[in-house]
């Protein structure tokens, strides 16, 4: 029997600015990594994105990012390793005290835009980032980018650790994500987005743009909480899934 | 015998920026008040200062504050009872994410400046308050000025509740402290400070400006860790204490 | 001849935020208030809205706002005189900068939210405002809302000062909006609410809740930006004043 | 006759956060970059640092950063080249709102920490800074590191340049800094410093840590506003240079 997860970026608001179709988009997934207020995100937004998970049984992980609202988080900052830690110390427990009143456990932690993508390469921030988990809680499992330095520094430090796939995104023969920058970075066909993690999911591989197979594990699916599609691009990813007699769940 | 808890805002660096003499002002008092990054700290000065707390054995409370950092969180914003409950989940939860990686437990609450005074003379906000101080943990202890609204909200929400009391300034006879833009709220000679924390400790009374007495619990004492003297004043009102039988400690 | 200017909010996006339809509206209004960083808006969204609001001939205004992005400037603060001059020359002046790119002069300021309802009843707000204006520019035109606080003092110091009416909110029988709490606050009747801007220009009153008249000019009529009938109410209004005879055009 | 220009960064404090001795130091120097709110500085300390500049009759020029103020602007981040002129067309005019209120022309800019760095390497953020300095005037003055991509993209756009030298940090064989992580980055003797800044100026070149000479102009002279000897090294400075024979004078 085949299980995956599926995860997604919510509670992304932010005072007035509203973000994403959360109520719709919570119905599909199986984990959501709430913004922290870094990147997006405040403290009212927090708490209503977490009541929302509770009341959807979803499962709440923190969702931490750099300190750059106007860039959504998604700007490369050089920080230190230590302030790595720092940031997500702090974004992980703001986010621990909503689910704290509401009596609910943290099941995981995924950075955000730049720093998941800086976590991806950089040996030293995944460690930093890592360990920062770690010391929150050896319970809280680590999300990250499938066979990158973020998953083996997680390994490495005892935690239980999450790759993590996406659908839409065309992958390189050497694993790795296909630039946004380049034309074929993203593939719009749900048809073809859904084959590409099926493959995934039973194979354990993926075919890069390149047509080769790269090995890669699927622990979980990350699907976009905006965009014009995206709630039912979320709802054609989970049916598809269990018509293939793939179980849909959450690690916790 | 009496005893009496001094407490201390630290943690109010910002970056680049330095604020206190936080090693030295940690030798005399029982308890520090760590801000959260809304009027003063960052998650680095947050860590480092509960660091430091630690090992001066020092017991640690969250300092929240308002979302306002160039107005050190003195100037007053109307904010709903619900961003009150908000901004207070979120900064105590941050603080707490340092606290459990060094696993050490959270003491105390203690509002800052604006957000202080107006827990102070407005229920609705006292209570938003005191409840989410509450909803994270029963156990935390909530600081609130003596005989005022945070303390009385705190009170009903069953919250052990500590009446906090200043050395350097004058109270009216209604027990409000005086104003600080009058030219007689501040208590600058040292010895007279002394004598009014004596005499709140001993007798339960504060003499007020129009030289009445006003009925006041002293659980704790409030000292400053900037200024000129700080330090001096802080390593005064602790010698001066202990000299009078009165043991300084913390609530745990 | 009765000629009126209609002015419209703009530019309050912010990172990847997206507030408003700027791009229909604009066709319809005279004058756009373009937000300058503290409550709304980044460089670059005001960058680009001034190139939208020059495309489409609008006259541009600054509308500076309190330093609470989270809040959209409309909680109040407690700022002093110095610190509301001191904001208000920043943004004006930040906005400044890329008029000066595109060589087009700035027409007016109004203050945002908040600071323009503090502005209305605050007499030492409302006159360090209207000096920071006037000390950046004698030139500029101060918006206000009609016959508070903030047109007396633009007049006083001397600047040139539009009062400024609204079309779907309701007036009491001292001339200030209804509150936006109260039940009748709003009028979301098209009809009645373009009935009421053409009482108000022809008339020079405008009839309260209470059906007394209460004597007010109407320089520039306020419409919103967004929210779900912006545009279409954009449209009515101009429409139908332009059908009863009334030039719509700014001040320059 | 030999002239230069002594420039030092200022307005760098923060609401409560004071940094550096500015009164001091406005007595030895030429030009003041005053900061401009993303980095540090917020819109009081602008008014106030530009009356300081004012009174002691120093050249103001902006000194526009990356915004990140818990960085103080010194971590690199990847903004495009459009937000780089964007956020410094902005910078430049809310610091000119300032000058206006005191009928002050702006002599220079010079961008901040990391934005300085990238603009002294990155052509395409060299270029878009000058553009950005050059749209709102082509009277200003563009300061950047000597021989670096920001003054030869100051020149080429047509902008008056000026090329920055450090009396206290060692140059490699190329005209490069010595990186500060490295041991012999910094020039703590007084005499060194002074004898390095004396042959740029009438040499031309700096000798290298490899002891070799590279050629170097010497416009301008940079000097710490803060930092334990920041005072008195301006001072020593300015004496030595006057003793030489050299003008030390801005360039307006």
């Amino acid at each position: 029997m085949y299980t995956v997860d599926i995860n997604c970026d919510l509670g992304e608001s932010f005072g007035r600015y509203k973000l994403g179709e959360q109520e719709e988009v919570l119905r599909y997934i199986t984990s959501a990594n709430i913004a922290c207020g870094f990147h997006a995100g405040d403290p009212s937004v927090m708490r209503e994105t977490v009541e929302l998970a509770v009341k959807n049984n979803v499962q709440i992980g923190a969702h931490p990012g750099l300190p750059d609202l106007n860039g959504f988080g998604r700007r490369e900052m050089k920080i230190s390793p230590q302030e790595a830690y720092d940031i997500v110390v702090y974004q992980i427990g703001a986010l621990q005290g909503f689910l704290t009143t509401k009596k609910v456990k943290m099941q995981h932690v995924k950075p955000h835009g730049a720093l998941y993508n800086m976590a991806a390469v950089n040996e030293k921030i995944a460690q930093a980032i890592a360990q920062a988990v770690y010391d929150v809680s050896p319970e809280l499992i680590l999300y990250g980018l499938a066979s990158s330095e973020l998953t083996r520094a997680g390994e490495k430090v005892g935690l239980k650790t999450v790759h993590e796939v996406f659908a839409d995104r065309t992958y390189q023969q050497d694993g790795t994500l296909t630039k946004r920058n380049e034309s074929n970075a993203l593939i719009t066909d749900g048809k073809r987005a859904v084959a590409q993690i099926i493959e995934m999911i039973k194979e354990g591989t993926v075919t890069s743009v390149q047509n080769t197979k790269f090995p890669l594990q699927a622990h979980s699916i990350c699907v976009h909480g905006d965009g014009e599609h995206a709630v039912q691009f979320a709802q054609l990813t989970r049916t598809k899934l269990e018509q293939q007699g793939i179980v849909v769940k959450a690690f916790q």
